[in-house]
């Protein structure tokens, strides 16, 4: 939230907005620690070493992010990299974690690393279409946040990549800007509506729901895997 | 042709079934060492870099391939790596270089990278898909040539992914087998057909199109542009 500089998150305010940054930061700090910590405690060298990467990841994902900000032109194999590394990692970390501590062989883990990997991007795709079309009360979440930072995400990209010349160098243009306002905004959701750019990238989303669902075929039918497959499509569906 | 001991390719006879594996891979050799003194003589390094790393990859691939053979559980994500290295990553630099020759940028570069990787990626799976499905004289390709050989494919993934426990344990066992019969294969195109796998396969490689097509969109509109971009579906439609 400080890096985003959020208000708001899932619909309630957040820390840094009602203690500030830097109690913030080294709440954050303290938090990571006694995770650590306790994980040390808990003595799995597996899980520790998993975590550790996962952590370095998700950073490296937010540098990543952090250097391509205001990049009209952005790869979509640039945008995927950045999400796998500063969401799916982390997803993909937690399922896997389960089957760790469930004792299950390596081919369980790999499948349930692949269903979180895959859930994950899935459900950051969603959060980045979302901020082009969610409504405030239901999805908690400011509209546009990523247009006013800068930030650009599989819509925008898929507007550049389907916009002309023109669009493509207007998109360029107001990105480029130190800041955008409300007007530029309206301009770039009626190129998102023209280029059906939130429903294009929910496509892309059902790409990973299925590959995340299917994914857990390796396991016996079950309860729980009924629950975690059902998951997937509700990361396209969810209204927060 | 010699790895998978096959007697026709795309129609016509493959090179070993006439000469026989010696002569083949004889000759093969020659070419491969011929081929890289034409690149040198050219003295692109960064061309040269980007065919050699592609070289240990396909190589790589394939001996990923080998070591999964006959594996009825093989996870999606370990088949698309085999497939992003083994056939994926020559599309990729095939199209990559054509950027180097015409002095294109890093984006640019990358761009190409990705148009031609995601139309490796589709391609090959189309291709995998029509073994259980194309007809002998329309694809040239002996069907079921990936089954009898062990080989896992997609369509096998799904059908395992989808099946119940008592067809996940035929198939295993079928896979385990030293040597697969007609009668086998039989049975397996019927689970193949109950759970239409081929169908499910084409729906994942229509992603890869969509991001090959989608990732030549920085490039301003033109007639090559237009070509390169039909050909990513072609590779689903093909007939060959």
């Amino acid at each position: 939230d400080e890096i985003d500089e959020r208000l708001i998150r899932k619909g309630l305010k957040t820390q840094n907005s009602i203690w500030g940054n830097q109690s913030s930061i080294l709440v954050g700090d303290y938090l990571l620690s006694r995770c650590i910590e306790i994980m040390d405690d808990d003595g799995d060298l597996e899980i520790l070493k998993l975590l550790s990467s996962t952590s370095a990841k998700i950073a490296q994902g937010e540098v990543l992010q952090l250097q391509h900000k205001g990049e009209a032109d952005l790869l979509e194999e640039t945008y995927l990299k950045i999400i796998n590394l500063k969401t799916a990692s982390l997803f993909a970390a937690s399922t896997r974690t389960g089957a760790c501590l469930a004792g299950s062989n390596e081919k369980e883990k790999d499948a349930l690393e692949s269903y979180g990997k895959n859930l994950g991007l899935a459900f950051q795709i969603a959060d980045d279409a979302l901020d082009y079309y969610g409504k405030d009360k239901f999805f908690g979440k400011e509209i546009g946040k990523d247009f006013f930072e800068g930030k650009v995400t599989l819509p925008l990209i898929i507007v550049f990549q389907k916009g002309n010349e023109e669009e493509r160098s207007f998109l360029s243009q107001i990105l480029k800007k130190e800041k955008r306002n409300e007007d530029d905004f309206s301009e770039i959701l009626s190129l998102i509506y023209k280029y059906k750019a939130v429903e294009a990238s929910l496509k892309r989303a059902e790409y990973f729901v299925s590959v995340s669902h299917d994914s857990l075929g390796i396991f016996p039918d079950n309860e729980e895997k009924k629950i975690l497959q059902n998951l997937t499509s509700f990361s396209l569906n969810r209204s927060f």
